[in-house]
């Protein structure tokens, strides 16, 4: 397989297919829609996943874990939320295999084995969940519950790709419950935050926070708020939602809890989550058509030394120095490995690297043991320099931070200028199909207008922006009055 | 729900149930055989994670994520191994749910949604993980592949126990494959090893090394390690294996490798794992009639501090001096917090970390505040004793790892005293109906002997420990020469 990606100018769903898989993040399995996600792609997950737990487990709250499987009673107690995950259910009805008495050495399912009620693989776990936290829940003492589980989920999608819609994902769910409505949309916004400082700050990735218009909630939720992210083909990604679940779930499961006054109510609920699909929002935000670019934070190696050798003895003494370079930045905190692979050359090495994102490639060949250098080569600028031993790891650590920064303002930018005020259809369609990217535009506030965007130019309302200013305006299709301005965009 | 448990003498099964739930680790759930593993029971099975992760590492693993479900024709494709794991498998037959005419408000499976192939839901990993190192492997250079999994498996287990049995647990699977054979052995055993040790340093369970009879074999291995513990009611529990599996795997999925001189030969395999049932381990070792003990390195919180007061100036005054102490132990590695619920009495909260088995627990009142002393209590001994301030955080870092080695010499020496060398079927017998334990005897080295054994007693052949000397003797049914003794026992 060639390792000469697609350009993104020339296709980019197809540069973006083949880095995951040349960049060995993901590849497809053997079952329909499901992926295995790599080591390196694993190892850049377990990043996020250290650095969303911190967060969790700094804002009050615990890991737990909850079943797989939902029975079938239980997942259609909440209508709304049953209603809008029945359709891409995977659903266990037996419970043993037996061998085929037609075809000898294969197994069948065994019809004695049905099950008397059917369990569905969750979707989601708020029904198993709260049917839990009915037992746990008498009195306002019991609450607030602040749970989070990291989990595996199924959802039947038709047409998958890889990290960014799949069967099967990885995902982290937050399940909260509280004594009073405030105290609940407190923790949904302030997951919201927590989601948006994650991405931003450790990913580099900007995003805008908003609520979703009743047609793009999370079903079964009162309000969903969520992040959106613009990727480098002007479509729009949402990269978390917090939602705001008000009592239907406790009505639904009969969770009530008595408050200090004595009387009984039904207990507020939050849920909210992030998935593996922040490996597609990482992936179309910052890296290039000569592969990945990692922000340092979540790079696995974050720098990495290519020896460039004839003789053993020469390579014996590079690594000897490189040895040195690794401890000296481990010391500052800077993850780094020596490259000494003999089964490459060091140009594939470098293709290789450079494939994978790693931020900072050291070369060293006997030229700079002589002179006391090394070559850095910085990821994101694709920039090369000589660098002298004695300031090298100095360096490379004033590096991590400008690069990190860099990187997210290089985004941010990006995404600025692909925010569009439209006043007009005409121009909304044409922002649209030329320049893409978010659309602000006024919009009445029903579904109807906004079905009927969508049906037109296929963009969405992807939120209404949390620090929207009022501005009294005319719907961009209808001509009907409006406050603000929301953000529409084609969307992942 | 009364917080006295049950005790051991009276009803062993019962004292662990109780304890389970009671002291808030896991419940059952609506799910038939499934369980919720709680917050406190969440955060030990963290710590293990955390350091079983580290040692993997340490020894060139990586993670990866591979599908939960295994299409059947994959499942069937090594054909001991789909043999004895069939009876137990949870089946998706269908991708979607629909609104159930006859019934209003509910769902049911859609038929028109029927599978083509059945998906298995895993029960263990190497059929889907086989099937794709296919696709990785072609020649030596991309040998070894040393992967670790962290996920959930299911098998649909008849009578299930919290911990110990459940239809869904959570483990760790690792997945190697090899150019040698030799290679793969050493992985098997380093990987059995670093059990051990685990087991040993950081959960204070002595085990005993050994390598598993034919019939109590992997279902697809050539040889299986393992390690034993023993409980306190004389019953084993195989607390971790690890697999040498030969080329069967890759026999059954066609991986081959061109090897150095250019010939195409089978992959060598292995496979590891250790799951939730070590939480059971941990319980049945070490807990008392008081509820759970736990050796500090497994404590979510290693110290907890009960203020004693009358007014709120004492209880500030008590706090701001728990804040110091609090610091100065986090200085030295070790975790504490202040238990300053109002809604429970200090006796309440005595009992309550006694049954969640925390390791030392410290009580200040207005009396210690006058004295510059306070009152600490070690769960282990259930000693009190009045310690002066200024020597506190010493004699804590210090009891962390006195308990944590008291505790490994507690279990120790109650397992040592647990093997018993019997030479007669009669002895063999009473020591396992009076005694309990380990019965170190002689056998045949024959299967039926081990089935008869079993019939008889119960008893099953725990494993062939790898230090075991030779030994000439007769074996302890049938009388037929044997060249050493093997470990029986009654087991979980």
């Amino acid at each position: 397989m060639s390792k000469k990606l697609t350009s993104r100018a020339e296709d980019y769903s197809k540069w973006y297919n083949e880095l995951v898989v040349k960049a060995d993040l993901a590849e497809n399995s053997a079952v329909r829609g499901c992926m295995v996600i790599k080591p390196y792609g694993y190892a850049i997950w377990e990043k996020m996943q250290a650095e969303l737990d911190r967060m969790f487990k700094e804002t009050g709250h615990k890991n737990a874990y909850f079943p797989l499987f939902v029975p079938k009673s239980l997942f259609e107690a909440e209508e709304k939320n049953a209603e809008g995950f029945a359709k891409e259910c995977a659903v266990v009805t037996h419970y043993r295999l037996q061998n085929d008495p037609d075809k000898p050495g294969k197994l069948r399912v065994d019809p004695e084995a049905k099950l008397e009620e059917e369990l569905v693989v969750r979707p989601t776990s708020e029904a198993v969940i709260w049917n839990t936290y009915k037992g746990w829940i008498q009195s306002y003492r019991d609450l607030p519950i602040l749970i989070n589980q990291w989990a595996n989920v199924v959802r039947w999608e038709m047409r998958t790709r890889l990290f960014l819609r799949t069967a099967e994902f990885l995902w982290q769910e937050g399940h909260t419950a509280h004594a009073t409505r405030e105290e609940a949309v407190r923790e949904t916004e302030l997951m919201n935050n927590v989601y948006a400082s994650f991405a931003e700050n450790f990913m580099a990735i900007p995003v805008i926070k908003g609520v979703k218009t009743e047609s793009e909630r999370f079903a079964g939720a009162v309000d969903t708020y969520c992040i959106e992210a613009l990727m480098q083909d002007g479509k729009a990604l949402q990269a978390g939602t917090s939602h705001f679940l008000g009592q239907n779930f406790a009505k639904a499961f009969d969770v009530k809890f008595a408050n200090k006054e004595g009387n009984l109510d039904y207990v507020w609920a939050t849920s909210w989550g992030v998935s593996t699909r922040l490996m597609g929002a990482l992936i179309m935000t910052h890296s290039d058509d000569n592969g990945l670019v990692l922000p340092p934070n979540l790079a696995p190696d974050q720098v990495v030394i290519v020896p460039i050798y004839k003789s053993m003895e020469q390579l014996d003494e590079i690594s000897e120095l490189a040895q040195v370079i690794i401890s000296e930045l481990k010391e500052k905190g800077v993850s780094a490995k020596l490259d000494d692979r003999d089964t490459l050359r060091p140009g594939a090495k470098f293709a290789q690297h450079e494939l994978q994102g790693v931020p900072v490639r050291i070369a060293i060949g006997p030229k700079d043991l002589e002179n006391r250098t090394v070559e850095l080569a910085r990821r994101d600028t694709l920039t090369k320099e000589i660098v002298p031993l004695d300031t090298l790891t100095g360096k490379i650590e004033g590096l991590m931070e400008e690069i990190q920064v860099s990187l997210y303002k290089r985004a941010l930018e990006f995404r600025d200028n692909h925010i569009t005020e439209v006043d007009s259809f005409e121009s909304f369609k044409e922002v649209l199909e030329t320049k893409g990217g978010f659309i602000s535009a006024h919009w009445d506030g029903t579904a109807e207008t906004e079905a009927k965007i969508k049906e037109l130019t296929k963009a969405t309302i992807r939120c209404i922006p949390v620090d929207s200013k009022e501005e009294s305006g005319n719907c961009v299709l209808t001509g009907n009055p409006s406050s603000k301005r929301v953000l529409f965009a084609k969307a992942y």
